[in-house]
């Protein structure tokens, strides 16, 4: 089975496709809610939709290695090197509360590599995808913002519950430098971000699912993502992520979260 | 002039349609940002919309009184009694960072008592209207949830920012009795309320503008909407606003924000 990277987004896009329609055949309709063992929500759509997206990528390519956010992980891998990563809703919350503001994502991992990322939501239609350092906004090139000037940042965080109290002070120094400041978006402030409406993202907590599809989609628009430290991210970070909207405005958020 | 309710509400409506379209010219597009005396933020679109709005509701009911966020009040008003109460952008934030939740409010109030309310998505086409209490949402008569259980409650503010240090404590006791907390979605939060999907909206510091829309929304949809005392919402308010989708689960957290 070869692995062309074109082959590869084109697949991660037909797999969007389906999620949408059984997003679609839910969303503001009855949903049923379960506690996970870490205390957040999953509902029947999570599940329904990354058991689909599994099925199709294991009819496709058997021997790839399949990471999602509500299913056991299995460990097999063939030597492609290549591993799926999903999140079948980011955001539940903002899912369960009717707000389509949630998405899916969906990552391509090759050799430890994001090599392709994706962002879908299915309710707007909206989708982005990267790969080859490009990213695509519903069929066209997207570029981030230049803005270098802290001042004139918009900042975006989903919910202050996040953070821990430590880094909690710490964002709020980020929140006192910027112009506005914004919540609840989930991965859709990564996807503004890419748009150029957004300057920077500032979160804590985030799971390897949550994040490794962003990292192709901020670099490919012109951003920069990493942890708190400024380090790249990848499966063993500690789920800090600052994303900026060019490299001269990271540098200056990472300042102000380390001084 | 007749002032019949049904008049009014359609009104209301054409108003809607006509703020839509100048925010939808916008949206995503070059817009100039001011900061106001309050530090808060304001674009172009507000103050077009705002403007807009105005003359149309002028030439239709010369006497009626005008009050709006963004141009300073005019006190003229006829024995009609009546008052329009504008906010051509609720959630400027999230306007200006892309993201489809804010709305534009209006309100009609009659003898300080609010007889018309509409909250309308222009990008989403989303539109409530309430009067003679009933809640419609693009067309169809909608019903708040009739949840009571306050640990299955679906909570909504749209900052963490927007609350005292106190009352922030306060809001942090209705956090930890529910089962799910969602941010950011200003206006949107009580139309997802008036739909069936949140149980509690708990915010602080919002202004007459932002809230005299909602009050016939939320009752016209069985719900509850009050100040954090239990008092009925006016133009004293003080700004800390409580909707709940029943009367019972509104009980419940009052109690918890006051004990």
């Amino acid at each position: 089975m070869t692995c062309d990277i074109n082959d590869l987004a084109d697949f991660a896009s037909l797999l969007a496709d389906e999620s949408r329609k059984v997003i679609n055949k839910y969303f503001r309709k009855n949903i049923t809610i379960s506690i996970k063992n870490d205390n957040t929500q999953a509902t029947n759509v999570d599940i329904e939709v990354e058991e689909l997206l599994r099925q199709i990528i294991k009819n496709r390519y058997e021997g790839h290695q399949i990471v999602g956010e509500e299913i056991i992980n299995e460990k097999k891998i063939d030597n492609s090197g290549i591993k799926w990563v999903l999140d079948p809703i980011d955001g539940t919350r903002a899912f369960i509360h009717g707000k389509p503001t949630f998405g899916t994502l969906i990552a391509v991992i090759k050799n430890d590599l994001p090599i392709v990322g994706l962002i879908d939501q299915p309710i707007q239609k909206e989708r982005w995808i990267s790969f080859n350092n490009k990213t695509n906004y519903n069929g066209n090139l997207v570029k981030s913002s230049n803005n270098t000037d802290i001042n004139k940042a918009r900042l975006e965080a989903t919910s202050p519950l996040m953070f821990s109290e430590d880094s909690y002070k710490k964002f709020l120094k980020i929140v006192s430098s910027v112009s506005s400041v914004s919540w609840g978006a989930d991965c859709y402030a990564y996807g503004m971000l890419a748009n150029g409406y957004v300057d920077i993202v500032c979160e804590q907590g985030m799971k390897f699912w949550d994040y490794a599809a962003l990292i192709p989609i901020i670099e490919g628009s012109g951003g920069k993502i990493s942890d708190w430290t400024g380090k790249r991210l990848d499966e063993t970070s500690d789920g800090a992520v600052l994303a900026s909207a060019n490299e001269k405005i990271h540098e200056k958020a990472l300042k102000i979260l380390n001084n």
